[in-house]
């Protein structure tokens, strides 16, 4: 980059150069500080460093670009014009916050240093400037206490036990007992600390300060925490993150001051009510920690929590009706839903921060509905503001409100939905047994950073401190994990792992049921209810169908599951897996006799008994898809996953079948397979045992006879081949079905009417696409499979050190999660365009689970898929992530 | 095909409508005897059907093409003027044989029958034409019996009971003292044998026979021993076989009669001699099946024999001469050394057939040489004729002169090489054991054609009777293995599996040594000597070299191998897999100790424990390659392979390392994988436990700077990343390794000079060519596991099915010995393309098994690569394919 390149931006000063259209390069806070500026609201001045000093940092083995200093110099002289302080000055000194700002938000992830500018000498200048003392010498010491943290990395705690002890020498029960001359001997003492702990003077210079808070910042973006949230929230770490530095207001300056946070709509309902909460005689720090519980911001909100303390409106009527101002500027600048950090310094509206604000599932889908009823935005922007992944929490059950229960605690409605658990009391234990398959509830007196891995873990979290923005209840919204806050009688025990609530013990491991929606926790389970997919879901789903020009099928075989897929809008299924047909007890036996058979006599007449079974499975399924399409897809995986492995399970099976448990053992090992995975599986065994290929035809087209009779609706079977590497395996698996085809024909005396197609789940497969293509009358692609030989990657094993590739950037995500668009989607973009060299009019879907993984979708819909197949519950995600990619197609031509 | 398309072409009647270059269609017979008929030589006219009938009767279920009848009917008319006979004519029989006729030679595999159009009435005719009644009826009775046995299904073994019978109801020893009356009531009981086993009378009409056994040969294409043939040779399926209907000779038409067999140089040693063999008075079938001892060709042979038999030079010296002028023409107009059969019909030369003959591997070279030298063909040419392959024949030991032996009987050296192995009397049990790991020798009175299974399992194989033509001879031969043949003495007795030779019993089980070259046979093993590479095959090689540009390295890590492949040619070393180096039980002890280590420190202990062995392993290796460049892989196996695997092994380790048998066997457990193949390995380790690729790398540049002091010669040290998916991981590890390389240097004092590339083994690899050259200035393509990933096929499981596959015809051959050019192949042009857009100057190689096979050297010099390796005894293999495929590349252009 050029000796001249930009590196610093500025707003509020004299010239504002940023706007919010450049959060890539100013981060999202740096952006909207800029654009606040420019829109004329109360911002205090300041001037932001790029997400390109950031990348340029760790580029060039953390060292800034040269221009850099320069740069900040000449912001910050401009600065000290637009507020008309001086940084380090004595009498009328500059302070400033250094806070970092992404292009994503990601709420405590980073550092941020609040009051830097502060010294031993301009302690006194501020002392002067406001009249206050107390004040000014409180600022020093959380700025001492901040700093030492954060840049000099001491650890919180040593500060607070001092603290405590000049509380409990003097006989203090709060921090607002202490006097000037208290605060003073404290800055004494936290200075010793300092000293002592790292063998140098807590830095007087404003500039030193400066530069390390600037430096730890920018460290900060590669801490473990921000690590691991990146990896949960998809955000490349290539992203880097800017840094604000900006003039200090002081919400803690008295009475006539407050700091607040705001929602313009209700980030948890949607309601078009503003929503918040504030601090009077505070810092903002102190409304997200959640130390002190924070009042209300209307009348309204006021009334409806049952609280005392004042509301906003009511103790500051006129900064509260500025805000209010504020609040349907910001709204209809931003045509969204707005979060809003502000601080009132001696009555005087400071405006810190505004972003799109974060919201459950239901207040987006609200937001959005209501949005474009006002005229506000689109139906296409609507759509586009739902983030289709959030929609689980929407088809999710709640509680049965005539199921019996058990009230324990009552909290914040923090995070809406319900879930039912074993309490843990440790974010370790929570992720440790949630892997170990439980589902756990997260209790804490209250979360930070460092518990996300076990809020991630987490069914539900419950905290017994802090607001609905507190951390625990901005990252369980985030995270779609019902959570209650602030519930105040929950007394926990981290020692006997029990907390205690209203007289009653309860102990690790006890079952609750948490409604974040009402904010309720119980005791014991509580029977839980269908959601009810109508009003706003259903108006979305309908904008979502309305752009869509994908497909949407689902993966299912069970009535069950076929019943709540085609209710959530499926449009057929797109892979019925006929071995999950097979673990249910009874059938297991016939199964494993037909895996047991010593030759094909043996194996038709275990076939023979499986047959009827197979054709009621089908005649189900068609039953209720009535004339959409079924692809069925014949036997997949090795025949060794259906044997006994236990030795009780071995007995068992020698008693049902008569096969001795030596045979069993025998014919077990004989089907041992080092990679099973790559093994004597899907068409291989066709090819191998071609009878039983031609059992599951017989008993799908027999199925659809039997249907069409009952019915007068003629199913429609998509028959599957898995597993195919070439032509020639479709071309002889092709003639078996087809021959039973004309059997069934024969004794029925009806037209079989089928098409035939194969999973394309191999890299041979994709790049034979166009051989396959002659034999095949659709490609349903086996993204899972496919993504394994692809990757050579074993989903089974890459546990051990897929994390790692992650973590390391080696992988932006999982795999298996989100299509790997350029080795896998390549492979899937060779066979689209191979196969529709052959066979221009050939079906193509997709029914590995990237079908309901919203950027895959968005993928598949760029690459000309005819339709994604994905588990019931994701039909409706997959339902708008398709209207959403088929918008932005749209958008881009 | 149009209603005009022609099925059959003519060969010495009026028209000759084919020639030599029409093999494809008409098969190497069918083309062979048209190009001799047009050359004027005496062949016995007939026609062809074509190769497409076959395969047209193949894709339509065994039915003819509608115009084919009218056609054969055709030239059965112009057959008959040709030869002013009538098929079917009582007084003037046209009789003729059918014999099929593929593109490849597949001597032996498929059906012929002789003598067709005789029946009650002809074979009057045929006896008045030829005064001899005996003969004709001879000839129907052999007739009969062949005819049923090939077209009706019969059991030889009914017919020849029935011979017997008659024989010791006569008192008769030879089939010679049948009279034409005995003749006559043996014809009787084998039409009485065929009505009661087939409830109808034996063909009589001529056409009808006729068609039967066009029938039946166009069937034998697809019997059994074919299918495996065609498997072992590489010949598809798809090709088809001609067949040939011929008027018949006959060379048992008494004393003046004969039939035999010639090639005309020797196909043992490649001598420039006439080497063959005839039978007087005989048919020709009677000398392959080795049942009559057959005379010599000339005066020199029979001396060199020791045989008393006149010669055919001595017995018949005119139609010798005749013989010897065809011999010379044919060699000069086809170029080539021709194996020929003839018939000699009262003194009338006939010639049957001629084509390339077989020959050893020896005799392939030096024949080729030799006519280079003679002017006959170019470099080129010759370096064309000799099969890459066979060259391995000459490339292993022989027997040392000088090392005591126990001689147990003397054969034919009918195919050269020496072996030792364990004594078998079955075929199916030399499989078995070959299977288990045993080296067998297949001892048998004689091989039919149902033994391949067992030859192709032998080490060597020795046969009691049969000459060097007969069917043992010649297959084994073929294939490379060595045999002695006629073995008089050896007295076999398959109910005690043992066999008696001059008084001794050798049992099954017993060791024995086999020298093909000498056709002697030893009891126990004797010692061996390495071949010598000088003479015609350092000729060979030295225009191989001339005419290759790829470069020829090896697969190897032992100082042994490397030495060997040095020897062989090899200019570099393409694969040295370190983890071979661990296998040594003191060392493997370390390396348990690594892998069992808890944490970091505790691997760096073992792993510091490795590196001076490791060091001094490469150490070995650069000394021996002085300047050539050695690619070495770090780690690259899921670390599991190393732990022990049996209880014992379990203690021992235990006790060697101090870790408890507990925590061995849950280390055990956590190391197991479900896919190994797809699990933690390759860089993947290096990813997790980069300390352990440090260490190799130090062990390289320590040991590079080592051996530089003591030879001079800087060694050039190629460090290879294995299992590679995406750029990141390489650029990672890479770092890893200049660290070390940085380090070393400041120690050594001198600059460490190396490259680094990675394995391009996964599809993933192979796609993503053009980030991954951004850091890697070599790819060497590891075509193995490319293999195993882009079929998902894991190598260790496809045992079960791959032979099925092939069988079938959706593999055309085992992917894992010659290359998968459509599917794998295409990802390796992929990646070449891709690798070379990024970094032009890229080294591109190729490490897998498939670098030592012709076939898949051939694509890889094709597609641009700039060396294969392969394992030390293939790279003389290497260097003459690659040399063969440019220049049939150049041919091309």
């Amino acid at each position: 980059m050029s000796a001249t390149h930009k590196w610093v931006y500025e707003f509020g000063t004299q010239v504002t150069d940023g706007d919010a259209k450049m959060k890539n390069l100013l981060g999202g806070k740096g952006a909207n500080l800029a654009e606040m500026a420019s829109l004329g609201l109360p911002v205090p001045p300041g001037f932001t460093l790029t997400t390109e000093v950031c990348t340029t940092f760790y580029e060039n083995e953390r060292t800034y670009p040269e221009t850099l200093a320069a740069q900040v110099e000449t912001s910050l002289k401009n600065l000290e014009t637009a507020t008309d302080k001086i940084f380090g000055d004595a009498n009328n000194p500059l302070l400033v916050s250094v806070r970092s700002g992404a292009r994503a938000s990601m709420p405590g992830m980073m550092d941020t240093v609040l009051n830097l500018g502060l010294n031993d000498v301009t302690v006194k200048g501020l002392g002067e400037l406001s009249g206050n003392r107390g004040f000014a010498l409180d600022s020093y010491r959380r700025f001492i206490q901040m700093y030492a943290n954060v840049v000099l990395g001491m650890s919180h705690h040593a500060f607070e036990d001092i603290l405590e002890n000049h509380k409990d020498d003097n006989g203090y029960y709060t921090d607002t007992e202490m006097s000037a001359d208290n605060w003073a001997a404290l800055i004494e003492d936290y200075k010793k600390a300092v000293r002592a702990e790292l063998g140098k003077d807590f830095p007087q210079d404003p500039k030193e300060q400066l530069w390390g808070a600037l430096s730890a910042v920018f460290e900060s973006w590669m801490n473990d925490r921000a690590i691991v949230y990146r990896r949960l929230q998809d955000i490349p770490a290539s992203w880097g993150t800017a840094v604000n530095v900006q003039a200090m207001v002081f919400g803690n300056m008295g009475d006539t001051s407050a700091t607040g946070v705001a929602f313009t709509r209700d980030p948890s309902t949607g309601e078009n009510t503003y929503y918040g909460e504030f601090l009077i005689n505070a810092q903002g720090e102190d409304v997200v920690a959640g130390i002190r519980t924070p009042q209300t911001l209307t009348i309204k909100a006021r009334k409806e929590m049952g609280e005392t303390d004042p509301s906003m409106e009511e103790a500051m009527p006129v900064v509260y009706q500025e805000l209010a101002d504020v609040f349907a500027k910001l709204e209809t600048h931003y045509c969204d839903m707005q979060d809003i950090e502000f601080t009132v310094e001696r009555g005087k509206l400071w405006m810190l921060q505004t972003r799109s604000g974060k919201r459950t599932a239901k207040a987006a889908l609200k937001i959005a509905i209501d949005m474009a009823s006002e005229g506000m935005i689109t139906e296409d922007e609507a759509l586009l503001r739902v983030e289709p992944n959030s929609l689980d929490q929407l088809l999710h059950p709640t509680l049965d409100e005539n199921a019996p229960r058990d009230l324990i605690a009552t909290g914040l409605p923090a995070s809406p939905g319900a879930a039912i658990g074993e309490v843990v009391f440790s974010s370790d234990e929570a992720e440790a047994l949630a892997k170990a398959g439980h589902k756990v509830i997260l209790v804490r007196t209250e979360t930070s950073p460092e518990d996300i891995h076990g809020m991630h873990a987490a069914e539900a979290i419950v905290t017994a401190r802090g607001g609905m923005t507190s951390h625990a209840a901005v990252v369980a919204r985030g995270m779609g994990t019902p959570c209650v806050s602030g519930a105040g009688s929950v007394r926990i025990n981290y020692e006997t792992n029990s907390f205690s609530v209203a007289g009653r013990i309860i102990n690790k491991g006890d079952i609750i049921t948490v409604d974040g929606a009402s904010g309720q926790v119980f005791f014991g389970s509580v029977d839980m209810v269908q959601p009810e997919m109508s009003g706003d879901f259903s108006t979305l789903m309908a904008w979502a169908d309305r752009a869509r020009t994908l497909g949407i099928r689902t993966n299912a075989e069970t009535p069950t599951d076929v019943e709540t897929a085609k209710g959530f809008g499926a449009e057929g299924i797109g892979l019925c897996r006929t071995e999950h047909m097979f673990f249910e007890a009874e059938r297991l036996a016939y199964f494993r006799q037909m895996i047991l058979a010593e030759g094909l006599e043996d194996r038709v007449v275990a076939l023979d008994k499986i047959l009827p079974i197979q054709r009621e499975d089908f005649a189900a399924i068609f039953r209720i898809m009535g004339d959409l399409p079924c692809t069925i897809r014949l036997l997949d995986p090795p025949l060794h996953e259906f044997l006994p492995q236990t030795e009780t399970d071995v007995k068992a099976v020698s008693e049902a079948t008569g096969v001795s448990v030596r045979e069993l053992m025998e014919r077990a090992k004989e089907l041992h397979e080092t990679n099973p995975m790559l093994g004597h599986r899907g068409c291989r065994l066709g090819i191998s045992y071609p009878e039983i290929y031609a059992m599951q035809a017989r008993a799908i087209f027999e199925a659809q006879a039997l249907v069409a009779k009952e019915t007068g609706v003629e199913p429609v079977a998509e028959v599957m081949i898995p597993l195919v590497s070439s032509a020639k395996e479709l071309e002889i698996l092709k003639e078996v079905i087809e021959t039973v085809a004309k059997d069934v024909q024969g004794e029925q005396g009806r037209e079989v009417v089928y098409t035939i197609g194969t999973m394309i789940e191999l890299p041979r497969a994709a790049l034979r696409a166009a051989d396959i293509a002659q034999h095949a009358e659709f490609f349903s692609f086996g993204t899972n499979d496919l993504t394994q030989t692809t990757f050579g990657l074993s989903r089974d094993d890459a546990g051990k050190f897929l994390p790692d590739y992650v973590s390391q950037g080696i992988m932006e995500k999982d795999p298996f999660v989100t299509i790997d668009q350029e080795g896998v989607g390549d492979l899937v973009k060779i066979a689209v365009e191979r196969g529709r060299q052959t066979r221009p009019d050939i079906k193509l879907g997709v029914c590995g689970e990237h079908g309901g993984d919203p950027a895959s979708i968005e993928f598949f819909h760029n690459v000309g898929l005819n339709y994604v197949s994905c588990s019931p519950y994701r039909v409706p995600i997959a339902r708008l992530a398709a209207g959403q990619s088929a918008i932005r197609a749209a958008n881009r031509t």
